[in-house]
């Protein structure tokens, strides 16, 4: 059943193995009248794509999207988007189908479906999150057409022992973030030490977990839903989707549990930082701030052997991220139209 | 649209707000033949309801459920379960629609809906909660009936200061938790020094947050889809959709992000906990364990001044947290039965 | 799974056996902000119950809806409305579980569940379009909230040997159809001849089939969608799915088979009645007509013989028929809120 | 939303233009582990493409599909089966945007989208049927794997003034049907007739409707839900989806009006074939046997003057209704799982 798509009224439905012919996907609930922003889309691909520099996988990854259908005159008509990329470069012969990858879930997959396509992961490989980030360049294209000033920006906020010391409060520019190869804002100084150490992870066959950060800013007011679509559990939902995420934080999360109700709940709601841009499950219109952390990728493998792995996946994952909080939003800037008579 | 439901294939869909007639559900999806547990039923509400001891909310609720459909010679037919339980002691009085109650989401509906139904939270009171207990614990008799040794075990891991040192490997038996009135499972004396700390932030009208923790034993093997629907988001779905839920972590969590990938994954795959019993989405088989953080409950209002607050929500947030979880593993204990041919 | 549930924006899922405690159902999507029209529900109720007149079955069923949640100051807001009707003079001794009754389906049921609640049809009776009655009310509340000229008209059109001749010019007004017992809007002279016959079939424990006509005058334009949700479509699904239903006809339907294309086509689009109000699967803003055939009721049981059936259940099955439509267009009315950015 | 998607277990999502780049679409819930019948899916292509003869639209199409995941060695793999057919030969330059096409739903989509891709119908053409027939193959490879002697046998049962006199005992074999050109298994003499009659149609720019007659054999049991989801539902929701589709008619439908309820449920249940195979909305596993109108085709366009156009659709709809009917089974086959504990 439909456990390849994402969304109830913006909704992505993909396809598609790392190693097979091309993976894909289906956009509903696009409205007409968009206009098609081809060079976010291309932009996004590039952020995501593997070989951006000696830091990530070196994998050859094709990332041109062919749009099939959906787009008139560079505007949306209405009609569901199929998008598609060719895979190349799938280098099947590196993979092994009688070596067990360490940390993968081969098995997983053996077990449950009888039969598996032992190549490179499967359905369930991180080539599957570049149809994501399709379907989030054309989220954005809906959200800011309704609301240009909205935005979503995420970085590395921990990179295995490096980490930004943060709060809901916590802002950077894209530029800012996207000068940092790792997408980690800080000091030369500092850069330069995380550089190193992951060149050392990455010769030594190891590597990293660590944190996304993301902040969504001036967010359409009135998202989500009462009971069970409250709009930090579409987040968590479409957050910790992706391959390697394993916690999720709204605002300060764990941390805030220090603090008493007199202190957590101190000033007039409209203002307090701390809820996060989301109350009683319901977007305030204050930014929201939140936390992923992914565990280190496995090493184990072939691969790494091979240098064909990324030491630490933080930076490659910031863009994917976005993608799903683009996702949520257009899906629930939709939702909140059927709201009033 | 469907914002009332949750589940795709084991689904409960509830109405009613805090004040009004009643509460209520439908569960669909449960299949015939599975004896009907009324007294597993009996005891969860037992276990969610408030004023169970002094240290909670005083507030009485009904909590009678009346079974209207769906059970037949004690057993379930495979037609929907309508279940209905009658509000009671509401005092609607004790609301005042122009006192505006901090930390409370009620400008939120005001603004998304126009109109408000104001007494008590509407339809995102805690009270809505007690639906999902209705609809974990029949999720519980599908699970059990089919995997008769799985279990889901929650208890309070964390109450403002007071915290339990855990890991993936942490158990408690369900009798040692619900001897302690927090479910605070700890020597006698810790619970003396906990209890007295509540007993002191409700007279100061002061709340804290905590964490739950849960644990699932012998979860069925092969749960959990491979891209969007992974068993983890799954779960976080579900337990971010509870009330003052704002953080998930899957095993370890943030935790885990101090080790390097060949130490995360230092061991086979199939015995390491630090898995958490969830690989590539799927679950494993082997024990699940994950851990949510709630924020201190609001203070603020007109209820806390009159003792009709929660001075920590955990110990009642934990029956809650594991109906969450029964409804997941009921939902993907019948999607896996389309895996193969 | 929601094999419960008619509706994908606007959304009724329903529970409850014909002879069970009660019957009910919870309505998703109402839009915030109608008024809560209590007189046309009653009234609708009214025209579905069995006991209108001595043609119609005698069983004496509670149609008096209870509603449990979703209205405040009589205005909906936003949450789920659930509502319930109890179930009164049931006689399940009535029913004997090892008499087969012929032309119903407790076999299948047996079959297909293993387990069967065999008193009077269990989920599968007559009793169940009460809650789609409940439904059809709330829509049209919807509905003509946003195009107030808007209505749903259906007669009689054909019972057993009886037929109106009609194509989809025919209309008749609301009290014209109701005045006739039979909903058979004619001369008094076949009215007499028409119920002389059904007095005899019920005394011979007969029964007819026959037709229910329905007219949508004004209906929104542009309702639909291009390929699978063509509004046709929609309709078909919701019309079968009602008990004895055998047969749909959008327009002249079979009938228009006899025309070649130039002369079907023979006028302008935007006025030929031909097309029946839908082109291309979507609304014109044209009047929708449309058919149903019934086949004639089971009289094969015990009930026949007590004198506890419909000769012809065309009259019952009018208000169910526009419920159904109603159902329909709210549904398709909240879709088209997302067709344009 | 989900508007380009048939199916809730087994189902298809489709995307794609007449004059487009590609149409194409996504399979989902095809269990592992079922062969991939190449050959089958080719012999429906060619089944439903134009240019079979002289007597359809000379309209060149492209109907190589590519299959781009979901199976790996020949079998399927669980994952969703994405599939692709460019299109070649669309001619826009035949269709002009300032010509209205009487009977066409140009204008429909104009007014719906406030966008339109005027060049052939762009999503509503009969083009889309070819993703249905890719979709229905799939679909049949599932139910025959676990069902083998189920089959999906249509014709011509009405072409014009033709018309093959028929009860829901009718059957022909495939074989019979397909040595006529049209599909319409008669005597050589009529045969000739027929034809004859249709090359006038087409010299003269006119056009027919028909009637296609659909025979399930050795359908599984229990199929359909009782009662939304009733399985006479399922199929005229199905059917009435394709384009110019306009009525439906389970059994003898209409016909079915003239007895009397007496002699309609004449016989033992079990084997009255005025069941037509259904019963309570829940298949029995006698034959299923459905009629579907279709008006004529609109011939007012400048394709009819260019020859391009079907002087009757009914020959080409016969593989595109068996489709949706294989659609219908696979998703019910799977739902069926879910029924007992």
């Amino acid at each position: 059943m439909s456990a390849n798509s994402f969304g109830t009224f913006f909704k992505v439905t993909t396809f598609g193995e790392s190693h097979g012919t091309a993976i894909g996907g289906v956009i509903e609930g696009m409205p007409a009248g968009i206009n098609f922003d081809s060079e976010w889309l291309k932009a996004q691909m590039n952020r995501r794509k593997p070989g951006q520099s000696h830091l990530v996988s070196a994998r050859k990854e094709n990332d041109e999207v062919e749009i099939l259908s959906g787009i008139f005159d560079n505007q949306t008509t209405g009609a569901p988007i199929g998008f598609l990329i060719r895979n190349v470069d799938a280098r099947s012969q590196d993979y092994n189908p009688n070596v067990q990858r360490v940390g993968h879930a081969d098995d997983m997959w053996k077990n449950k479906f009888g039969i598996y396509d032992y190549r490179g992961g499967g359905r369930a490989s991180a080539r599957e999150t570049a149809t994501r980030t399709v379907a989030g360049a054309f989220a954005r294209m809906l959200v800011t057409h309704l609301k240009s000033d909205c935005d979503v920006v995420g970085w590395s906020a921990q990179m295995g022992p490096f980490k930004i010391i943060d709060s809901p409060e916590t802002q950077f520019s894209r530029e800012e973030i996207e000068k940092s190869v790792c997408r980690f804002p800080s000091d030369a100084n500092i850069q330069a030490k995380l550089q190193g150490s992951l060149e050392e992870a990455k010769m030594n066959g190891d590597s990293w977990g660590g944190i996304v950060a993301v902040r969504i800013s001036n967010p359409p007011r009135g998202l989500g839903q009462p009971v069970f679509k409250k709009l930090k559990s579409e987040f968590a939902s479409a957050l910790l989707s992706i391959g390697a995420a394993q916690s999720f934080e709204l605002g300060e999360g764990f941390e805030s549990l220090q603090l008493s109700g007199n202190d957590f709940h101190h000033s007039s709601s409209e203002t307090n930082s701390r809820y996060a841009g989301i109350r009683g499950g319901i977007s305030t219109g204050e930014p929201i701030f939140m936390k992923i952390g992914f565990k280190p990728t496995s090493t184990r493998g072939e691969m790494a052997q091979k240098g064909r792995h990324d030491p630490c996946i933080i930076p490659r994952a910031v863009p994917v991220c976005e993608a799903m909080c683009w996702l949520v939003l257009a899906d629930h800037i939709l939702w909140a139209r059927l709201d009033k008579a």
